[in-house]
C-alpha cells in the first residue's frame, strides 16, 4: 500500500497527541490509597507489595475504589516474516491454529483467563492465514511481517497505524468500564522479533538478546542469534526512535501491543505485561511515552534470559517468577488475582476503628 | 491437669500411629498428570512451575483429575505467655480482637480467602479470653501457653492432645470433600515461639532465628533475642523429639498447625503453608513424619528472616515473594489461586490431538 507523504505526516501527529495524552499517575488518588491502607486491621505495610500493587492500582484509576475492575486479557496474533530462516521449534501454522484453540476455549490462556475473571479478546494483527471467527477483531495489517532479515519487517505507516488502531480498541475496552488490561500474544517468530527490538533498545548484542523461545535446541539457538545479528545489520534500526525499532525488525502484534500500552496509560487503564514480547512491546510504548511506565505492572520474570533486562529496563520487579514460557498472556491472567485482592484488600477489610481492634503497634 | 501415665502413653502411641499413616505420594497419579500435561497445546513444560504444581496436586490426591478442590483457610487463633516478655509489637489483647474482626469478615484473610474462593474455618485453640461465636471452633487448650521464658510453655501430653485433636479436623475436613488445606494464624508473640522452635530444631542462634514480627523495633528485637535465648536455656528441647521441642517452646496454635499438616498428609490433601510460624509447624510435623513433607507447597517467603532456613530445611521453594508480614494464611490465600489455575490447566485444557495442533516442537 502506497501512503502519500500527507497521510503519514498525519499519522505521525496522531501518534505523538497519543503519547503526549498519557497523564501523569494520580498523586492524591495514591495518598488516599495509602492513608486507607494504613486504617486496616493489620500491622503498616505488612501486606509488602500487595499494598504498593493497590497503591499503584489507585494511582493509575485515578481512584482510591477503583472497582469494579472488570479485567480484560487482550491476546494479539501475528506471523512474522523472519519465521522463515527456522528460528523457532514450531511451524508458523501453528499461530493460526492456537488462534483456532483460542477461539475453541481450550488453550492455556482461555483457562487462566476464565480462572482470573478476565474477558478474553482475541486480535489478529495479520495471521498468515486468518481465522474467520467473529470472536477474532480484525486489525490486520497483512499476512505476516516481512522477512525481517532480508528488509524492514513493515513500513513505517504500518507500524503508526497498528499503534493508533490499538489505543481504539483500548479507548473501547475504557468505555465498557474496563480498569485493568492483561496484555498475551501469539506468533511464531515473535521472540526473535522481540530479541532484535530489545537488542536496538538496550543496546544488548544478539547473543544476550537471544533465548530458547518455546523450546529451540542449542543449533536453533545459535541461528537464532545469528538471524537477531542479521536483522539488525541490514535494517540499522535507529535506537532514538522507537517506531523505526518497530519497522526494521518489529512484529505486528508487537506493534499492536505497544498501542495497547499508550492507549490504556491514555484512558488511566493498569496495564499487566505477560513475558518477553509483550516486555519488548512496553518498551517501545515507553520509549514514546516515558510516562506509561508508571501504568505497568510486570506479572512476572519468565524463562527466557533477555527478559530481566527488559524489567530492568522499564523499572518493573515481577510480581512471580515461575519458569513461565508460554506466552499468550498466560503468566499476566496468572497475576491478576493479585491485582483484584490487592484491590479487595483497600476497599473490603475493616479498619482498626470499625473493628475495635488495638492499634498501638506502629 | 493431671494426666496418668496411661493416657499419655496413649496418646504418644495414637501420635506415632497418625505419623506412620502419612502415606507416600502417589507416582502413579503424577506419572497420569504429566502425561496429560505433555498431551496438551503447550510446548512441554512450558508453564513452569504451575505444571509441577499441578502434578504435586494429582500426587497428593492419588489423582490426576482431583477437582473439585473445595480449598479451606483454616486459621488457628492462641495466646503465648511469653508476649508478657515485651517481644511483640502489639499488646497480647489484639489476638482476641483479631479473632472478632475473623468472625466479622473484615480483616484481611477474610477478603483474601473470599478472592480466592476458599472456606474460613477459624479455630481457638487456646485465646486468653474466649471469643464466644459459633463461627470459632473450640479447641481450646488453655488461656494461653505459659511463659516459655520461666519454664515449658505446655504439658507434654497437651501437645499431644493438641496434634491429634487437629488430625481430628483434618479428617473432618477431608469427609468434607477438601483437598486444599491452607494454614494460617494469629497469636500475639507467636513469632517469638517459632523462632524459638526453628532455633531448637535447625540448630539457629536466638540472633539468626528472631526478625522483627509485625513490627517491632531495635530495642525490641534486641529484647526478642533475649528472650528466645533464655526459652532455650530454660527448657533445654530436645531437638531430636519435636513434641519435646513444642512442649518446651511451642504455642497451641503451632501444635494445632503441625497436627492439621499430619492429618491433612494422612488424608492426601495438600497443605499450603503461609509464612514463618506455619513453616515451623510443619517444621516440627515432618520431623514426626518425614513423608508429610510431599504434601505442602510454600506460598511464599516472608519478611522474617528465618523463613528462609525453615523452607530450606523443608525443601520448599515458595511461589510468592511479596514482603508480606501479616500471617493469618495471608499469603498462603493469595498463593490458593496458582493451585487452582494450575489443576485448571490439567483439567481443562485441550490437548494437541483435541484441537489439531501441529506438535512438531518437540
Amino acid at each position: 500500500m502506497p501512503v502519500t507523504a500527507d497521510r503519514l505526516l498525519a499519522c505521525e501527529d496522531e501518534v505523538a497527541r497519543l503519547a503526549a495524552a498519557v497523564p501523569p499517575l494520580s498523586r492524591g488518588a495514591a495518598a488516599a490509597a495509602r492513608r486507607e491502607l494504613d486504617r486496616k486491621t493489620k500491622p503498616r505495610g505488612s501486606l509488602g507489595r500487595l499494598e504498593e500493587l493497590a497503591i499503584q492500582v489507585a494511582a493509575v484509576c485515578g481512584n482510591a475504589s477503583p472497582r469494579p475492575l472488570r479485567p480484560c486479557v487482550v491476546v494479539v496474533a501475528a506471523d512474522h516474516g523472519v519465521a522463515d530462516e527456522g528460528v523457532s521449534a514450531y511451524p508458523p501454522e501453528v499461530t493460526r491454529q492456537m488462534v483456532a484453540t483460542f477461539v475453541g476455549g481450550g488453550a492455556a490462556i482461555c483457562v487462566l483467563a476464565r480462572h482470573a475473571g478476565a474477558r478474553l479478546v482475541l486480535v489478529d494483527a495479520g495471521v498468515r492465514a486468518p481465522v474467520a471467527d467473529p470472536a477474532v477483531r480484525d486489525f490486520r495489517l497483512g499476512p505476516g511481517t516481512a522477512n525481517a532479515a532480508r528488509g524492514p519487517a513493515m513500513a513505517r505507516a504500518t507500524a503508526l497505524d497498528a499503534l493508533l488502531a490499538a489505543a481504539r480498541l483500548a479507548a473501547e475496552l475504557a468505555a465498557g468500564g474496563t480498569r485493568v488490561v492483561c496484555l498475551g500474544e501469539m506468533g511464531i517468530g515473535n521472540t526473535t522479533a522481540a530479541a532484535a527490538i530489545a537488542a536496538a533498545l538496550l543496546g544488548l548484542d544478539a547473543h544476550a538478546a537471544c533465548g530458547p523461545g518455546t523450546g529451540l535446541d542449542e543449533a536453533g539457538l545459535r541461528r537464532k542469534r545469528a538471524v537477531v545479528a542479521r536483522m539488525l545489520e541490514v535494517n540499522r534500526p535507529d535506537a532514538a526512535d522507537a517506531v523505526d525499532v518497530l519497522r526494521a525488525v518489529g512484529g505486528f502484534e508487537i506493534a499492536v501491543l505497544a498501542g495497547l500500552v499508550l492507549g490504556a496509560a491514555r484512558e488511566r487503564m493498569l496495564v499487566l505485561l505477560d513475558g518477553f514480547i509483550t516486555g519488548a512491546a512496553a518498551l517501545i510504548a515507553v520509549r514514546l511515552a516515558p510516562r506509561a511506565a508508571g501504568f505497568l505492572v510486570a506479572s512476572h520474570r519468565s524463562a527466557e534470559p533477555a527478559h530481566g533486562a527488559v524489567l530492568d529496563a522499564l523499572g518493573l520487579p515481577p510480581l512471580l517468577d515461575l519458569g513461565l514460557r508460554l506466552g499468550e498472556g498466560s503468566g499476566a491472567a496468572l497475576a491478576l488475582p493479585l491485582v483484584s485482592a490487592a484491590v479487595g484488600v483497600l476497599e473490603e477489610m475493616a479498619t482498626f476503628a470499625d473493628a475495635g481492634v488495638s492499634d498501638s503497634g506502629r
